[in-house]
């Protein structure tokens, strides 16, 4: 048999070539956000982050100082066709009109118990403060935390059949694992209620507790038979939405955020606050363009 | 020289102590509470501790539910002659006095410039408020955190001369770190200005911002100059003492906490909070019995 003379040079060739391809791999397995396309939001980010998180960088951030709030309604899980807490709070309406016999007739319950959600929707954040007070008030925080885990649980969303929690963006979730990868504590700051998130937040996107910023009602200790309990109170404590997303901030995290991630108008405060200052901060407005998640 | 026959057991016997006294100072240095005198307390510390963190233990609980809270005024730091944020107000009110020729003839401001700190404190709690709104309110959240790291880092105990940030309980410094050494997340719950204890407590019991629970006054947030701004208002948002407490808890916190801490009254609905249930939990009423501290 003949030697062929090239094949060497062929051979050195397809080692590059694999080489290429092992690096292309490795890249690839590498990228902590592999649902985000090619954009200059995506590089922006990371841009960010290596940049904070670079001792020799001019723009080091200590890692105390490292907070990432995340709005939820529409950044971090979708909210057609209406906010989810108000399709909780419908079905709770549901739940309980057998005992409210007037509820057929009296606004806004009865455009709810007749499916017209629009006229809901329509009659206004006091008539949804009432409807609010009228399902939640008087519960215990345990009651309401039981309800919410049962609603949760067992509910579907509308369009998609599927859970609520199962909702939520796969790029937003890669981008808080990215965060607290690189020393970030991790804040959702929403305009939903705090006792409605806390139930599921932990197991769906990996946020304790103590770490969900949201609107909150009042609340009275008790003794009921001679057990402690907290009762919710019919009245507002904070609309954590607009100008109340800095003050809840302020309150429950008490250091200012150097990321912050919305996608309304509700959030314009809340960046305002983050992106202001000499510091390196970031802000973005999330616009989820996935047609088939958003038009649902 | 004739062979002494004992020589070997005596080795064997001096290789035995020293082994038990090596054995004695490892224990030793291991105890992670070695300011505690060998009391009930320390005992029953440790053994909740082992209890819940002991995966074979039918009272193991998992990390997130670790939560360990604090009452700071004389649990975490002294209060004598007088609650350290009194103080804090008094030499704020003696700052502005210049501005404010009324004081000299006004309630309580009158006594305090004159130093008459009992009348100060006889005048109570609505003396107390209208003092801080005085001197606080119009404050924004920066200028406050100003105010309080300028005053904690040059103020001096009047009795013991050192920077209040000192007159910190070694035992309980002890205790923190060895609940978070077993995966426990530690809070303050104190009855204590939230935005007063926030700019200090990080470095000297190792706890941030957001793991502080205080007293609360509404803010506001504003534009001033084109700058974003929170503003403090002369309202109370929550009066964290008392029943208060497990309103704080709920609110900050968002999870029952199984270990509790503190040394009055104001404690009472905080302990009774967390240490009620089923599942294996912990309450302790500090009484620091150190007289050297205790009688500044």
């Amino acid at each position: 048999m003949k030697p062929n003379p090239t094949a060497p040079r062929l051979r050195r060739i397809a080692g590059l070539l694999s080489g290429i391809l092992l690096l292309t791999r490795a890249v690839a397995a590498e990228d902590p956000l592999p649902s985000w396309n090619e954009t200059e939001s995506k590089r922006a980010i990371v841009g960010f982050v290596e940049n904070v998180t670079t001792a020799a960088s001019p723009d080091f951030v200590a890692e105390p100082e490292r907070i990432a709030v995340f709005d939820n309604d529409g950044t971090l899980w979708a909210e057609q066709p209406a906010y989810f807490q108000l399709l909780f709070m419908a079905d709770r309406v549901k739940a309980l009109a057998s005992q409210h016999a007037d509820w057929n007739k009296r606004e806004p319950f009865a455009s709810l118990l007749r499916g017209d959600m629009q006229a809901v929707n329509a009659a206004g954040d006091k008539a949804l403060m009432e409807m609010m007070a009228a399902t939640h008030a008087g519960l215990t925080t345990d009651e309401f935390q039981r309800a919410v885990v049962d609603w949760i649980s067992t509910a579907r969303h509308p369009a998609s059949g599927r859970p609520y929690t199962e909702m939520v963006y796969q790029p937003m979730l890669e981008l808080l694992a990215y965060f607290r990868a690189n020393g970030f504590k991790t804040f959702i700051v929403s305009g939903g209620g705090i006792e409605f998130m806390r139930p599921w937040v932990e197991r769906v996107y990996g946020i304790p507790p103590d770490q969900v910023v949201g609107s909150t009602g009042k609340l009275k200790f008790d003794m009921r038979a001679g057990a402690p309990v907290l009762r919710k109170l019919p009245e507002i404590e904070l609309v954590n939405d607009g100008e109340g997303k800095p003050v809840g901030i302020q309150t429950h995290i008490g250091r200012r955020p150097i990321a912050a991630f919305g996608n309304s108008d509700g959030d314009l405060e809340m960046l305002q606050w983050v992106t202001f200052g000499i510091r390196h901060r970031f802000g973005l407005i999330v616009h989820h363009d996935d047609e088939a998640r958003e038009c649902l």
